[in-house]
């Protein structure tokens, strides 16, 4: 399983099947461990006082889906970057166990978003995301400049996926000067994400369709 | 693995395997995270408050076991859905990801049931459900309409499937009703379910036998 | 992936790859979720104060070494099983799914061990595993029963598997009883389970070279 | 699944697979729980209140980075050596086992460093990872002993890998010594893991040239 070749490249599918797995598994528990932010009410509390605490936990329960849907966003990117992946070196995981770092802190900097009032929460969140898609461009531009990419990649779809990776940082970042000014308008302003996904989207169909 | 095609469509066993792999890391850390909303007594509690505190708390391993069968029998779905699925798109690993935060919701629900007296958490656990039976019959229409099944699920079949999806929906859907005469009748109602699954597995076991 | 064959039976190696997939992550999270049982002493805490509190807690860094060799030893044994699995059915996946529902309980009987004096903790946790071996023996039996298992295994197997699966269920129920006399020596007869292991092992061993 | 062999030895892809993805789990799960450690500010608490706190946190979040890349190191370590397994035995699973114990410890450890001030700690954890190192290269003797490698690895891999396994035992057994000096110096002594890990990559580099 993965046969070893000169320079410390790895190859096989066995070995990536493996490396995807447990990235997989970083994914799945950061993902399933955002609900543990929502706290549920003591069991000695009665009905109307847990249903008032249960619904002043809104910003919790939304906290929760931006989050979700965020983690899950890196995820489908990192299945798609996978999938031009060939092969890997100690370097390419080494990098991609910093990018899981990221990830993992991703439920952290979620609770604090739901708990705690003013700019802070939103500067570590935003700045959390910022460099998780910093991090993730690395892996991408290394996999690229150390080819471990497969043949049908090319320069292209290189510069073309790097971008689509920065867009969300860029936006992240953004919304850190934003907050500067208010902390909500800088939430608001996360909301641009959701064109800068189908922006991606059209960018990575039309580059697999040429592919 | 997973070669793209046009249309921004992947098949390849590897992309499928790795789409089931972190669905089934959702699915393993929702159903065994159930067993925190269990209370461990202090350790300071002499033996006989510590044995009262457990047999107190016979309503919370209810609810687990509920919620283990049920999360269970999601992923026996979800597993038997995949089976018949070839490959995927941008869409349909979006809806998958939406269809997760549902089940990733369902111990929080569970912990509402266990520890909140009163209508309240009974709603919040049906609708929960209720909701994450449509996301999934959306899922396989989605999988369906865009041709991601493989050759050998017909018109038929998807119709008998789409209908044992949403035969709990209806069971949840209904007890919500039920709960504003009372919230354990609506609890008891849930026992429908059981002559639901035999029901579909009938129609289900039919249909794999025709195919 | 996973044919479908008259009467419901699935066989296919993505099939039981992915029921092995799932098998595994329930028993990687409740073998890992034993260590939040041992408490970690309040950050505020002198160094002399938190160190008498860990020390005192050796108790349940006891239950976590047992606890982790006995999922542990369930793991061997369901990898061990499934590797003679070809197929399976509906139900079988249910009777996964409880043996499962079992497995996921044990790291509240573990903290229960830990922190609950007396008999009471004793009980449930021989209990639980009791109950455990007797799901996985009719998880096997059943197996058998309804031809899921390959060709290479005989009668003598199923019957050397089954008698090695109860081995541990005899010694838990067992030492329920002698809980009524003293709840220390119902967890020193645990210490029996050392010596059944290797029993099964030569067992199974031996099988082994006759297959 | 997994031909039996004589003398209990078990090989082929799947059980392979599973024993893989059943350790990914535990490494996955262990790496993504050292986020709990790092504690969020009630949510009733003032802005200024929750930031100083959160401010007050930072040796939580270095031990959260320091041991990310700990566990992700053994994780690399652990999967560079099973690209060398070809087959397992009783004996080998449940080694396995055993240093998953000591993965799956490292996140206690890790909370204990950064909550409790002192010289216990710093010997907590540098005792759990001279003993994690330990019991690797023991599993990884045990598979050159038994057989269980493929046929490409030689007695000069086997010494070499060996030695790359006991350099970090060795560092952080020295820090304990160190630590009856000086709590602070111990932990700064864990900064010559950088180097042994580059020299552990030469080594290695050099071995895969070779073969």
């Amino acid at each position: 399983m993965g046969e070893s070749e000169a320079e410390g490249q790895a190859t096989g599918t066995e070995g990536m099947a493996r490396l995807a797995g447990f990235s997989d598994g970083v994914f799945a528990i950061a993902i399933t461990l955002l609900i543990l932010n929502i706290e549920v009410p003591e069991s000695t509390a009665s009905a109307a006082v847990a249903v008032a605490q249960v619904i002043r936990e809104w910003p919790d329960v939304l906290s929760y889906v931006i989050s979700f849907l965020v983690i899950g966003n890196y995820w489908i990117v990192h299945h798609s970057i996978f999938e031009d992946v060939d092969s890997y070196d100690r370097r390419f995981l080494w990098l991609n166990v910093v990018y899981l770092m990221f990830i993992a802190f991703i439920p952290f900097s979620t609770s604090l978003l739901g708990d705690v009032p003013g700019r802070f929460p939103v500067i570590v969140y935003a700045g959390t995301l910022t460099l998780t898609s910093i991090v993730l461009a690395v892996l991408w531009r290394y996999a690229w400049t150390y080819d471990l990419l497969d043949g049908t990649v090319d320069g292209e779809k290189v510069r073309d996926v790097t971008a689509s990776i920065l867009t969300p940082a860029v936006v992240f970042a953004g919304s850190i000067l934003v907050s500067f000014v208010s902390a909500q308008l800088a939430m608001y302003s996360w909301v641009l994400l959701l064109f800068a996904d189908s922006a991606r989207e059209r960018l990575l169909g039309g580059e697999t369709a040429r592919g």
